[in-house]
């Protein structure tokens, strides 16, 4: 089965990926609108993108494609993010300069970065991406922060394990397929819906939900592109495709705007 | 009144501060958590941060630390982005090669990236910081993009004008104060609360609301800092400090786990 993801080989997208399908041949891809290209256009069987991290909050950029794209969520996985610190092999620690990686992984290592003050924190397009680059360029000044899959993929040495400020870090990745397949034991369903821009609207999208005493595990809501000040309510709720759900998204269907099921899948 | 800012001198934060106290004089912050460490230390009057931005969602960051720290909202400013490609006197646009500016920004100016192939989006820490970096160091193959307001302050050259992708665009801005102080005209309140993990749990705190007629103008759920997949709401409604607006905090202080006062204050 062939995935995209979004990131370089050696992310935690990639590993996420090979956690959720063991056999998957990997197709990396710069930009999260290329992965769902990919997808859209059947070059890859599935993708694998990362949708909200316990400390940073949901990867907005993904909630608006899975709203505007025609994909299904078919799994989700709950990874531990570990982050390290991965140079070439013969650097050494008290040589470094500078530590690359996406800008999220940096904020998560400040405690780090305030103990090793010699160390600049340096923005880059992703965490592996970091670690490719000064192994490719052999910089003996510079590493990056990363999983440690990175280091297996680009053969770095980690000469800091586990740098992450909070341990209660983690990321909850979807695996997208192009159409919908409901795997077996699929307990749990996401949804993205809008309401009328009235008092009492939301409230009486939720009924639909608590009338059937059916547990919303999230609701967050995002700005509608293009419409300054209005929003699109995504939420996940705990039950799979059967008669209570259903009647529930029928009901919902009548007093919202508009109703998107993005997937229905086990719960991780 | 002194005021610090997350961002440099020519920041969209500094514009807004400008907006909101015209007579400011300005303490730029590279970090957040240190404009809310000047505001407690009482080193400055007020604070002006970025709450949330019409196409890139809420600034987490800041939504975090307005739960965690003793501030209080005394104005909201909604500023139109317009971003602009700013470099030395006597750069030609011909000879850039690179552009800096935060990847919030670089992502909002991609179609000005397709049609300059040859200029390479560069990630920094901050819009005017970037054009403040490019000015400095005089160099001649590089700008920045940033507000209008950042070729005003490091006396740069505009080579293009409104360049961003969606025109709209908007920022919107709290003006935070160490203690509350309720301007005349107040008429919008904000609010985090967290609910019980049980069925039903939002839609009865939503209650308080929809049963009084009190419109909601944005409800946002963020995670729970060291207690995964739990979530804090964030939300604003219509009313300011009234009767009707103080029985409904009442009784949602009585369904929820947790209710703090964020600002009342003019909406914008």
């Amino acid at each position: 089965m062939k995935v995209a993801i979004q990131g370089e080989l050696g992310s935690f997208s990639h590993e996420a990926a090979l956690r959720m399908v063991p056999s998957a041949r990997i197709l990396p891809c710069a930009q999260s609108r290329e992965v769902f290209d990919h997808l859209d256009e059947g070059n890859v069987h599935g993708a694998v993108i990362p949708i909200e991290n316990t400390l940073a909050g949901s990867v907005t950029v993904h909630a608006d494609l899975l709203l505007e794209r025609t994909v299904f969520i078919q799994r989700e996985f709950h990874l531990r993010i570990v982050h390290n610190l991965i140079a070439a092999p013969g650097v050494k620690k008290a040589n470094l300069r500078r530590a690359f990686s996406h800008p999220v992984a940096l904020d998560q290592c400040r405690e780090f970065f305030v103990q090793h003050p010699a160390i600049q924190a340096t923005p880059f397009y992703d965490t592996a991406g970091g670690v490719k680059h000064v192994i490719a360029q052999n910089l003996n000044d510079s590493a990056g922060i990363a999983g440690r899959h990175a280091a297996l993929v680009y053969h770095g040495r980690i000469l800091a394990a586990g740098i992450e400020d909070d341990k209660r870090n983690f990321t909850r990745f979807f695996l997208l397929r192009k159409r919908p397949r409901i795997l077996p034991g699929a307990n749990k369903t996401s949804i993205a819906f809008a309401v009328k821009n009235v008092p009492g609207a939301l409230y009486d999208a939720l009924r639909v939900f608590a009338g059937r005493r059916i547990s919303l595990s999230k609701i967050e809501s995002r700005p509608m592109r293009g419409h300054p000040w209005q929003y699109v309510f995504f939420a996940d709720f705990l039950r799979g495709q059967d008669k209570l759900a259903r009647a529930a998204l029928l009901e919902l269907a009548n007093v919202a705007e508009m109703v998107k099921v993005l997937g229905i899948y086990p719960a991780a």
